[in-house]
C-alpha cells in the first residue's frame, strides 16, 4: 500500500467529518417542543413533502413545554463517501419503542433493523408496512429521521472503539457472564443520502413524545363514525346479488353491519386493474351503492394501482409510467401531475362520486418479488428507492383528497405507510395470519404513527374464531376480510351468540371509540397503544431474561429478553389481555392503581400480576379507576348525522372520574373548522352514591347525544 | 410539479444512460473464454484486487475456445444516481445457478438476492458465508460482477416495461393459471457505486463456465493430503493434557486422526482475543506440537481476529483498526500494512513457526449484530461494507502467505469468503445445522468457488450420528467439531462400528480424493458439486410445480418448485445419495448412462429415478460406467511425504475406463513447480476379464505409489 495515498485518504475522511461537524448542528425549535437540524444536504423529496402534511400548531401549542431533551454534543453526525452517518446517545437504563409496525418485540433496544416498505415476513428486521424512521424512548423523548430511503439503524448494538461509555472487555474461556452483546452507548443510524433532516421531539413523558410526532405528522386520522362500525369483506367474486344477499343476511340475523369490501371481482380485469367494474357482475354501480345506503351500508373497493392494458387509460398514462411493471401493469408514477390525473380521475369517476366510501390499497408495500425492482426508474426522477417507501403514502394521500374535495371521510385500508401518514384515514391490515404478532403489531402501532387491525379471516376452529374476533373488537378496524375464505360471522354456529355479542359491543361502545379518536386527532394520542406508555407500568415488572446454556443450541449464550407483548390500552381507560387459542387462563399486568372488571365492575387488582380465567364468553378487558366508558345501545348501523343516540356512562372503581365525549356530524371535514363539541363528564361516588354530571354542548355545534344515564358498576 | 424541472430530471437520467451506453460496452478477452467490460467508473478496491489473486493462464489455455456466449446487445448497463444498473439476457427455458452459498435452493431464477457477507440464517436471502457475485447458465456461460458491495440481484424476477420479450397479460379475476410471477427475461444487478467490472466466462457447458471461474481466481486450492483425513475439534476449554489424551484415545481405540482443533481456551483470554497461548493450560506448546507432529497429528487454532486490551500488540495495533469494536476488541484494518503486520506477526510468532497447521477463522461473515455496522470507518479509507465483502478473503490471503512464505500448505476452516478466495486453502463452516440443507449447500459450493464442510457436531440419536457422519465422510473436510459438545466418534457405542468403518473409508480413499482436488486446482473442477453440472441429468427431471389452492393459506397462488437439491457429484465418477434421520428408503435421480453401487459394483438404473434402502450401514454411493476409483489400506494417519501406499484401483461396469491418478509430495508448493506427477489409468473388461495398465511416474518426480492392483468390482 503507498503511504501518501493512505495518508490522504484519512486526511480526506476526517476533514469530510469535520467540516459537516463545523455546523455544530443547530437545533430549531421548529413547533413548540420539536427541534430540527439538517445534516448535510437533504434530498428535497422525504416522508414530509411526500405526504404533504402540515404540522397542527394549534395543538403542538397545548402539550406541556418540554426543553430539548438530550445533550446536544452527543448526538454526532458527519457525512461520508455520499452517506450520512447518525448517532443519538442511550443511557444504560433506557429503552426504546417504535421503528415501524413490528410484529414480534415491542422494545427495539439492541436491534438492527433496515427500515424498507414491505409485506411483514415473520421477523422484525425493519421490513414491515410501515417501517416508520422515529423512535421513542423510556426516558421520555422522540427522535425522527425525515428520510425516504432505506435506513439502516443500530438500535443501540454498536460500539464506537472511542466511546466515553465503553462496554466492559470480558474473558469467554473464564467467565461465565460475558455478553455476546457488548452495552451501547448510542442509536446509529446510516442514510443513504448526502444529507438528512432529523427532528427531536420532546417529553416529558413518552406519551407527550408520541403525542409531538403525531401532530407534528398533522395529528391522527377521525374516521366517521360509521368507520368504527362493523365491516365485512365479501368472497373475491361476489356479484352484485350476492352484496345484496349479504347485507339482507345481516340484518335478518342481528349482526352490525357499516360498510361491505369488495374484493377484486368488481373489476372487469385485476392484477393488473381496468379501474372498471365489471358489467356482468355489478350491471348498475350507481343504482347499488344508492340502495346500500338508504340501508346505511357503504361499499369499499379493493385495488391495487397497477394498470391493466385494458385500462381506459393505458395508453395516456403510458409515458408516465416507471421503467418496470407490476404483474405486467404500468406503474403510475405518483410525482407526475399526468400519471395522477388519470389514475384518480379513474378512482373517482363511477365510484366516489357515486358514493363509494372509501378504498383498500393492495400492495403497495411489497414483496419485493412483486413490486418494481430497486433499480427501476421513474420519469419524475424519483428512485425506485424513495417511490417504494413512500408509494402507500402516495396513495393515501391522493384517495384521501378526492373526499376532501367532496367534504365527505373516508376510511379505508391500505398495505403499506410511513411516517408523514398519521393524518391519512386509513388502517394496515396484512397477509400474515399470527393472532399474537397481531396484538403485538396493535401495541407498535401506537408509535408508528399508523392504524392496524388485527383482522378476522379463517380459523381452524371455533375456539380460535371466537379469540381473534374478540380482540378485534378491541381495534381501530372490526373487520371479517372473507375475501379468499367466504367467512361469515355465524359460520361456526355453535359460538355465534358470542360472536354476535361482540359485534354489538363494538357498536355499544362507538361513543367511546369516536372520543377515543378525537383525541388521536386533537392531542396526537394514539388510540390503541402499549402498556409502556402507561403511567405506573414501567416499573412494575422487569424485562425477564432467559439463558440457553447449550452452546450447541445457542452458540453465542445470547439471552433471550421477555417483554409484555400481549396486552394493550384501548383508549385512556380500558387494558385489553387477548386470550389466546388453546390458552384456558392467561397473565395480565395491571399497573399501579386499582383496575376493575369491564363486564362486571369487580375489582381486579393494583399493581401486580393477576392471573384471568374468563371463559370462551370473555376478552379480559379492565377499567381504570375512575374510568368512565360512555356505551349506547346496540345498533346494526352507525348513526346517521343526525341522529340522536342515548348514552349510558359506566362508571367504574371510587376514584373521582372525568370524560371528555367528543361529537360532531361524524361524516364530514367540518370539525376541522370548529363544528364539533367537547362536554365534560364528571362523576363521583359519595357514600356509596353515583353522582354524574355533563357540561352543556357548545351553542349551534354538533350534538348527537340523546338521553343520558350513569351506571355504577362497581358495587 | 413544476413541468420545465421534471423535463429537465427525465433529461438528465436520459443523458447518464446514453452517455454510459454510448460506450457500446466493449468486451475484452483477457482470458481464454473470459471476457471483460468496464462500466462507468469502476472502484479500485473489489474482489479480486482483496484477494490478490492472478488468473491461472496456463490452465485456462487448455480449455475448449469458445465463443462470447450471449448477444451483446442483449446487454445493457447504465449508471443512474451514483448507481450501476445491469441487465443480462435470460431465455424462457434457462436456469440459473450460484450467486453464492446457497443452503436451500440450487436454481436460483426468480429469486431476489441482496448478496452480503453473513451468517446464513435459514433462508436463501443473499446473506451467506459466501455470496459470490458469480452465476452459471445451465446454456452454458457465467457471469461475475467483480464487485465489494452489497449487491442487489434480481435473478430473473423484474419485468421491463418496454422488454422485447414482455410476459403475458392476465386477469386474476377469470384465470385460474394467472401466474404471480410473470415472465422476466433478464438477470437485473444494482451496484451501488459509479461503476464495476464483469465478466462472462464462456462454455461451452455449465461445468466449463464453472471452470473457467476458478481458473480465473487462480484455481482451486489443492489441501495437503492430510487436510484430506480426519479431524477432530476438541472442547474448547480442553488442556494440553487432554490433547494428549484425545490423540491417545483415538490410537488406541482405532479411529483416524489427521488433525486436532484447539477452540478458544487455547488462549489466555478470547471474544476478544490475546493470540497468545495460556501458560496454564499450554505450558509448552512448542514441545506439544512437536512431540504431537511425531505421531503424525497436526494442530489447528480457532481464532477471530478481534483484538483484546491484554493482546501485547494492543496499543500498537490501535491506531489502524475501525472507529467501531467488535466484543469490545479492536477490528485490524487489514488494508493497512501496520495492523496486518501486527496481527499476522502474532499469528506466526510460536504459531505457525513452531508447526501449527492453520486456523479456523471465526466470525468474520456476521451477524450484524456481533460485526461491526455499516457506518463504521477504516483507516484505510475501505468502506465498512466493502470491508466486510473482503474480510474473510483477506485473512485467508494472510494466513496463506505465512505458510507459502515456509513452502508448507495449510488447510484450515473459515466462516467467510467471496469470489477471489478460490485458491485459498480454507473450507467453510458455520452454527447453523439441518442437515438437508448442509447437503444442499454442498452442491451449490460447487457454483461458488469454495468448499463447504457439513461437519458433525452432536446428534439427537444414534441413528442422526450415522447419517451426519456418512455425508461428512464424503465432502472436503471430513470433521467432528466438538467445541460445545465434547462429541467423540465412539459417543454412541451401539452404531460405533459404523462410525469406524466410514472413518476408516475416507482414509481408504484418499488417493482418490487427492486426484479428485488435483482437479479443482489444475482444471477448476469443484470436487464437490452439483448434479446439474454432469451429463445426462439435466433433462431426466422437470422441476416440480406444487400449487397450494387454498388462498388463505397461498394468497398469491404461488406455486412451488420441487428441486433436487439432496444428492450430488463426489469427484468425478461419485454419486452420492444422503439418507436422512428418519428416512428408511429414498429416491434417487440417475443420469444417462449406467450406475454402479459403489460398495457392491452391481447394477443401479441408467436415466431413471430408484428407490435406494440402504440400512443404516451405507449411504448410498453410486459409480459411473467405466469409472475407476483409486483406494489405499485403511491408515490411521494420512501417509509422509516419503510414505509409500498401495493402491487397489476399483473398476466399475464394463465401459473402458481412464483415470489420472495425481501425486506430488502432499506437503510444499512444489507442485506449482511442476513437482507432481499425473499417472494414466486405464482399465477395460475383456469377455468378463478385466485388463488394467498405468502409465509410468514421471522421471525424477514425486511418486509415493507402492504396489498397484486392479479390482473388478462389477462382475
Amino acid at each position: 500500500m503507498n503511504i501518501i495515498k493512505y495518508s490522504t485518504l484519512v486526511f480526506f475522511i476526517c476533514f469530510v467529518g469535520i467540516k459537516v461537524n463545523a455546523q455544530q448542528l443547530e437545533w430549531a425549535e421548529v413547533e413548540p417542543g420539536v427541534w430540527k437540524t439538517t445534516v448535510g444536504n437533504p434530498e428535497k423529496y422525504n416522508l414530509l413533502t411526500a405526504s404533504g402534511v402540515a404540522p397542527y400548531h394549534e395543538a403542538l401549542l397545548k402539550l406541556e413545554k418540554s426543553n430539548f431533551p438530550l445533550s446536544k454534543t452527543d448526538i454526532t453526525t458527519k457525512v461520508v463517501d455520499g452517506k450520512t452517518y447518525l448517532k443519538f446517545p442511550l443511557q444504560k437504563s433506557e429503552q426504546i419503542f417504535g421503528f415501524g409496525l413490528n410484529f414480534k418485540t415491542v422494545n427495539q433496544r439492541g436491534k438492527i433493523l433496515e427500515l424498507h416498505v414491505d409485506h411483514y415476513n415473520g421477523s422484525d428486521n425493519g421490513r414491515t408496512h410501515s417501517p416508520t424512521p422515529f423512535y421513542v424512548s423510556s426516558k421520555g423523548y422522540g427522535v425522527f429521521i425525515n428520510s425516504a430511503r432505506y435506513l439502516k439503524v443500530y438500535a443501540g448494538s454498536a460500539v464506537q472503539r472511542d466511546s466515553k461509555n465503553p462496554p466492559k472487555v470480558q474473558d469467554r474461556n473464564t467467565d461465565p457472564d460475558w455478553d455476546p452483546h457488548p452495552y451501547s452507548d448510542g442509536v446509529e443510524i446510516l442514510v443513504p443520502a448526502e444529507g438528512v433532516e432529523v427532528f427531536v421531539m420532546g417529553g416529558p413523558t413518552p406519551l407527550n413524545a408520541v403525542q409531538r410526532f403525531n401532530l407534528f405528522n398533522g395529528g391522527g386520522c377521525l374516521p366517521p363514525r360509521w368507520g368504527l362500525g362493523f365491516t365485512q369483506r365479501v368472497e373475491r367474486m361476489t356479484d352484485a346479488k350476492g352484496v345484496f344477499q349479504e347485507a339482507k343476511d345481516f340484518e335478518e340475523k342481528g349482526y352490525p353491519l357499516d360498510f361491505i369490501g369488495l374484493e377484486p371481482g368488481w373489476q372487469s380485469k385485476s392484477y393488473p386493474n381496468t379501474f372498471e367494474w365489471d358489467k356482468k357482475r355489478f350491471p348498475e354501480p350507481e343504482k347499488m351503492v344508492k340502495e346500500l345506503l338508504q340501508k346505511n351500508i357503504r361499499l369499499n373497493l379493493w385495488i391495487n394501482p397497477y394498470v391493466s392494458p385494458d385500462a381506459p387509460f393505458y395508453k395516456k398514462i403510458f409515458p408516465y409510467t416507471a421503467s418496470h411493471t407490476v404483474w405486467a401493469g404500468l406503474v403510475p408514477d405518483l410525482k407526475t401531475d399526468s400519471a395522477r390525473n388519470f389514475l384518480f380521475n379513474a378512482l373517482n369517476k363511477n365510484k366516489v362520486d357515486i358514493g363509494i366510501s372509501g378504498y383498500k390499497i393492495d400492495e403497495v408495500d411489497g414483496g419485493d418479488s412483486y413490486l418494481w425492482p430497486d433499480l427501476a426508474t421513474f420519469p419524475s426522477g424519483i428512485s425506485a428507492e424513495q417511490m417504494r417507501q413512500t408509494y402507500g403514502l402516495l396513495m393515501q394521500r391522493y384517495t384521501t383528497e378526492l373526499y376532501q374535495q367532496k367534504n365527505i371521510r373516508t376510511y379505508g385500508l391500505v398495505r403499506g405507510s410511513n411516517a408523514g401518514g398519521v393524518s391519512f384515514p386509513y388502517v394496515i391490515y396484512n397477509d400474515y395470519y399470527n393472532h399474537q404478532d397481531f396484538i403485538t403489531a396493535l401495541i407498535n402501532s401506537g408509535f408508528a404513527g399508523v392504524l392496524w387491525t388485527p383482522e378476522v379471516r379463517a380459523s381452524n376452529s371455533p375456539e380460535e374464531w371466537v379469540r381473534r374476533f374478540q380482540s378485534n373488537v378491541f381495534s381501530p378496524m372490526a373487520m371479517i376480510n372473507a375475501w379468499a375464505s367466504g367467512t361469515k360471522p355465524w359460520t361456526y354456529p355453535e359460538v355465534a351468540p358470542i360472536i354476535k355479542e361482540f359485534a354489538l359491543l363494538r357498536m355499544e361502545m362507538m361513543p367511546y371509540w369516536y372520543s377515543e379518536f378525537a383525541k388521536y386527532h386533537f392531542q396526537g394520542i394514539p388510540p390503541f397503544r402499549a402498556m409502556n406508555l402507561e403511567d405506573g407500568f414501567q416499573n412494575i415488572i422487569p424485562a425477564q431474561e432467559i439463558k440457553n446454556n447449550n452452546l450447541e443450541e445457542n452458540p453465542y449464550a445470547k439471552a433471550i429478553t421477555k417483554e409484555i407483548k400481549d396486552q394493550y390500552m384501548a383508549g385512556g381507560n380500558l387494558l385489553v389481555a387477548p386470550v389466546f387459542t388453546g390458552q384456558k387462563s392467561r397473565t395480565v399486568i395491571l399497573p399501579k392503581g386499582k383496575w376493575f372488571d369491564f363486564y362486571t365492575g369487580k375489582y381486579a387488582g393494583d399493581g401486580e400480576v393477576i392471573t384471568a380465567t374468563p371463559g370462551l364468553a370473555k376478552i379480559p378487558v379492565y377499567v381504570k379507576d375512575g374510568g368512565i366508558i360512555p356505551m349506547t345501545k346496540p345498533m346494526l348501523h352507525a348513526p346517521k348525522t343526525d341522529e340522536k343516540v342515548d348514552i349510558e356512562f359506566r362508571y367504574y372503581g371510587s376514584k373521582p372520574g372525568t370524560y371528555q365525549l367528543y361529537d360532531d356530524d361524524g361524516e364530514t371535514y367540518n370539525y376541522e373548522k370548529g363544528d364539533y363539541s367537547i362536554r365534560t363528564v364528571k362523576i363521583s361516588k359519595i357514600k356509596g352514591k353515583l353522582t354524574g354530571s355533563i357540561s352543556d354542548g357548545q351553542k349551534n355545534k354538533p350534538n348527537s347525544t340523546g338521553k343520558i344515564s350513569y351506571k355504577m358498576m362497581t358495587l
